[in-house]
C-alpha cells in the first residue's frame, strides 16, 4: 500500500486490457484490475481516476508532442508540411511493441460506443490545438483550420491501418505513404 | 389532435430552436415547445422521438443525398471530385434562408456537451457512408477512408464557415474555395 511497485502503471494498463479483452469493457472492476496486476485497487487509483481512464491515459502527451513539433518546424515550413511533421512526430507513441496493445484498445473502443465517443472528442480536442498552433506560426483561416482538420483525417486513416489486422508497416511507413497519396489524389 | 397542421415540423423546429436559444437547451421541455409552436405535445411526438431529435432531424436525409451524388457522379470522375460533388450537393440542405436556424442549431451544439458528441457520431457516421460509396466506386484502401475523411474536414471547415457571424457567402462558394485552396496546400 503505498510503497513504489516497479512500473505499476504499465502493469495496470496491461491488466485491464486483458480483461476488457476477456469479459467486456462493462463487466470489468477496478478490484478485478487490481487483482490481475497482483497490485491494490487503491494503488490503481493513484494513477488513473476511473477504468476509462486506462484507455486515455496519455492523450495530453500525445497532443503536446504534435503541438511542440507543429511550433518547432522551421518557420519556412508550409503549413501542410508543418502538421506533416506533427504526424510523423506522433509515432514517438506508436513503436512497434505498443502496437498490440494499441489493437486491444481499439477493439475495446469500437465495441462499446461510450468510449468511442471519447475517442471522438479526444481527435476534436487535437483538431483544435492543431489549428491554434497553426495559428501561431501565422496561418490565416481557411488554411489553418482546413489544414489541422485533413491533418486529422490522415492521422486516424494512418492508426486505424496501423493497428488493423495482420498490417506489418509502422506507423510512419504508413503516415509517409498516406501524405504522398493525398498529395497525387489531390492532384487529380 | 391528431389532424394535420400546415407546416408542423417546421413550426416545431422553429419554436424548439427559439426556446433552446432564449432558456437553454436543458431547461426546454417538449410542452413548452408544443406550446410556442401553438401545437400539442402529442402532435410533436409524431414527428420527433425527443427534443434531441428537433436538432439531427434530417442527417440521415443529408447522408442519403451525399451518397447519392457520390454514386450518380460518372464512372470516370475521380475519387476527390466524386466527393467534391457530393460536398456541393449537400448544399441543397444548406440554402441561406436556413442560415439563421443553423446558426442557432450550432450555438445550442456548442454549449451542450452531449449535443456536440451527438453532432461528431453523425460525422463519423457520415465519414463511413462515403468511404463505402467510394468502394462501391470501384476506389480501393488506402484511398477510399483517405479522401472520405479528407471530404468530412473540408465539410466541417466549410459548414463552420457557413455558420459563422458575419459570413455571407453561400454554402456551395465556401466549399468550392475550399476545395481549391486544399489543391493549392497540397501542391506545396
Amino acid at each position: 500500500m503505498g510503497r513504489w511497485e516497479p512500473d505499476a502503471e504499465g502493469r495496470f494498463r496491461a491488466a485491464a486490457i486483458e480483461l476488457f479483452g476477456e469479459i467486456g469493457y462493462e463487466q470489468t472492476t477496478v478490484a478485478a484490475i487490481a487483482q490481475r496486476a497482483g497490485l491494490t485497487a487503491r494503488t490503481f487509483f493513484r494513477y488513473f481516476a476511473d477504468k476509462r481512464e486506462v484507455l486515455f491515459h496519455g492523450s495530453e502527451r500525445l497532443q503536446q508532442t504534435m503541438v511542440d513539433a507543429l511550433a518547432h518546424a522551421p518557420a519556412e515550413t508550409s503549413p501542410v508540411d508543418a502538421v506533416a511533421a506533427a504526424l510523423v512526430k506522433a509515432g514517438d507513441f506508436f513503436d512497434d511493441e505498443r502496437r498490440p496493445f494499441a489493437r486491444l484498445r481499439n477493439s475495446v473502443i469500437a465495441a462499446n460506443p461510450d468510449l468511442h465517443e471519447r475517442e471522438l472528442i479526444k481527435m476534436a480536442t487535437l483538431s483544435a490545438a492543431l489549428v491554434q498552433g497553426l495559428r501561431v506560426r501565422g496561418v490565416d483561416e481557411p488554411d489553418a483550420s482546413l489544414v489541422a482538420a485533413v491533418g486529422i483525417a490522415v492521422f486516424r486513416v494512418a492508426f486505424a491501418q496501423w493497428v488493423s489486422k495482420s498490417e506489418r508497416r509502422s506507423y510512419g511507413e504508413i503516415v509517409n505513404e498516406l501524405l504522398g497519396r493525398l498529395r497525387a489524389l489531390a492532384a487529380g
